[in-house]
């Protein structure tokens, strides 16, 4: 049985159980949440998870790292160095990504490194051994899609991105519709090609079943994928995407009569009073299943930066309702990332994540934000280091410039923490 | 006469004029705004300036960057450094915070180097020479204070932040409030000690008048700051804070009577849900004069990476109807920033800054993300880092992987955007 089909029937399964102790939350309420479907547990039959990651309703907002090789760089090695970085700052999930090397050998070694749950785009795989194989990506099957989705779901692969949106009916709309930027989904872009080559329906929606069927078996969650999302502000809600998330939302409740565990992906690219309403559009629509988001960036023009970009519309879809973010790192849009920007990217969207857990008032949020206000009141260097999201970074932040005091380089010896605990006479034990 | 004086009377003058030629605005919009003392623009009758700015309602939103030395880091040559990385990545003024060195020789130094207007906070320089000539800042005179004040304003800056509302009542409220982090402002806390231990009310409120006739007569932008701002989440909004912002709003009244310029600074650290309201309680209360954030920071414990957390509060702030965006950089909380924090700390801002200026539809702000999106969907490399904040970064990340094709490492042959100009017969010219 699935975590949805356990809670549905009144089991608090181990993985709920730990859920819930992770949160500090009931585990009826994490329970109640699987059996809503408003709260998705990824974990797969066949992996061994070390840390268990709940995603939904009430819970703390979890962060997705992408790693994985491209046809250009990348290798098993440098894969499994994001991962651990990934998992050192804190990321909850991962997603192989890869499209160069030995695809099966490099997620499979992630899947054995990996303490945390691993999500894939099994498209990628069939796209690439179709043009290995058949020569083009217009020449793969439908089983040869299926048979990849199902080997990389015996494997262990704990949540997959599959973009049975990208039906005709959305491109014909797509069409209509007339774009800047087109289809910036590698997936979508894959199945696009797939379809209007070869005048058929997508396979992942014309064959629903037989996917729910695979999932249900290993409890693979489903990430609804979006293919159409907008890939520049000007495309943003617009009626191709709206189409493609109307037809998620039917196949959300799909999966849950078939005991599947789903969630919902979004943009992408909006504009910053847009991300709010594309929230509550996939609350409503999707009948409240689990948003996991692509940012949002709030701007196209932040290459180089896109982290900061992606934190900015994170924070705001969080507090929004937006359940899951997934990172964006400094390289996006111009080439795929090293474990530095990984780096770069878990943290900015970690900022994001907490700033939103705080209005959220999820368990233990605001105390961590007390406790290091309370540190800074204290000049308490080592403790404030301690609670930063990168010790080292702040340790060297701070030690970089000689002091002569208790206070930092900033002020010195016009440390206004220093000065108003001697005049208000609330002076610490360290003032 | 001021340009506040100016507007009133009628007159367009030269920098409301380069001001609308600027913004792309009508002439006649800028001067109603000065006129109503819902815009400034910051331009001291001694400062050569190279780059007005208009800072206020309908303008683009515009981004500080904190530059000075501290007694433990940072000399001339350093602080000249940090004004040219912050000029370079457009921010629209500095400020000199210098608490180190010779104080009034880096002032003008960085006065005569810098194209942009330039910001002080008096007492600084007030406070310590009050502790090198009389031992103590407690030992400062009010008339010690306003000759500071005058010699700064005679040498050309073009705003300065007094704390008039750190008053006897406010921190007769702060007391009865408590708090985590008391008092974090520098000046705040400057002003405080001294009315302790004098058992004195603040000078520059009670010899407010004296202070606006200095600064109407050199044009001075007063910017009223908010001593007893929040330092933690846990003090945000607090009756300490909103008592002060109740004194600026009728100290911002009295600034248009007297004919000055003036714009009220704001929080600081606040919860994300509390950005919005807090803007709104400063247009309320004090009538619409132009906002002067620091960051907000929407946690506490980015420290390392506050330039993000202030990205996502400025962000947030400035489409909720904030005008200006003090930067805030890595260094924060730690240390003071060296020259490569500045370049950080101004680009976060200005992502900040330009995703609230599409919102708002500042003119030319959704012109630039189009032309990116553009140049993506092209593929045209040169063009989009051209279009980049930092297009040195953007170059190197693009071309720190090599290619085999004309899309980028992240997906190499896989390229969406290629894939799909094929299928759908979209390609542009470069596909």
């Amino acid at each position: 049985m699935t975590q949805l089909e356990l809670a549905r029937e009144g089991t608090v399964s181990k993985e709920m159980r730990l859920v819930a102790q992770e949160e500090g939350v009931d585990e009826e309420f994490v329970r109640q949440g699987v059996a809503a479907g408003t709260i998705v547990i990824p974990a797969n039959k066949n992996h061994q998870i070390g840390r268990f990651c709940g995603v939904g309703k009430g819970l703390r907002i979890k962060v997705n790292a992408n790693i994985g090789t491209s046809p250009d760089y990348g290798d098993m090695e440098t894969e499994l160095e994001k991962l651990r970085v990934a998992v050192e700052f804190k990321a909850d999930t991962v997603m192989d990504l890869s499209t160069g090397g030995d695809l099966g050998a490099i997620r499979r070694a992630i899947l054995r490194e990996s303490p945390i749950p691993l999500g894939t785009v099994p498209i990628y795989q069939a796209g690439i051994e179709a043009i290995e194989r058949r020569e083009a990506i217009v020449k793969m099957t439908a089983d040869d899609l299926f048979s990849v989705i199902e080997e990389q779901a015996e494997e262990g692969v704990d949540f997959m991105t599959v973009h049975c949106g990208v039906t005709r009916s959305a491109i014909e709309r797509l069409r209509r519709q007339g774009r800047v930027t087109d289809v910036v989904s590698r997936g979508g872009a894959f199945l696009l090609g797939w379809m209007v080559h070869n005048e058929q329906e997508n396979p992942l929606y014309e064959q629903y079943d037989r996917l729910l069927e695979i999932a249900r078996r290993f409890d693979v969650t489903l990430s609804l994928g979006d293919g159409l999302r907008p890939g520049s502000l000007a495309d943003a809600t617009d009626r191709a995407q709206v189409e493609e998330l109307l037809i998620l939302g039917e196949l959300v409740e799909r999966a849950w009569e078939a005991g599947v565990q789903v969630m919902v992906e979004g943009p992408g690219h909006l504009p910053l009073d847009q991300v709010a309403a594309n929230v509550q559009l996939e609350k409503s629509l999707c009948k409240g299943a689990p948003f996991y988001v692509l940012g949002p960036l709030v701007t196209d023009i932040a290459a180089g930066y896109d982290h900061i970009c992606g934190a900015i519309g994170g924070a705001i879809a969080a507090v929004a309702g937006a359940d899951f973010l997934c990172y964006v790192t400094p390289s996006e849009h111009l080439g795929l990332p090293n474990p530095d920007e990984v780096k770069e990217g878990v943290i900015a969207s970690r900022i994001a994540a907490h700033a939103a857990d705080i209005v959220k008032g999820v368990k233990g949020a605001w105390e961590w934000d007390q406790k290091m206000s309370q540190a800074r009141k204290s000049l308490d260097w080592e403790e404030q280091v301690r609670l930063c999201l990168d010790p080292d970074k702040a340790r060297r932040l701070h030690y970089q410039h000689e002091t002569s005091g208790t206070a930092c380089s900033m002020c010195g010896d016009y440390c206004a923490m220093e000065l108003v605990a001697r005049f208000l006479g609330t002076a610490p034990e360290k003032c």
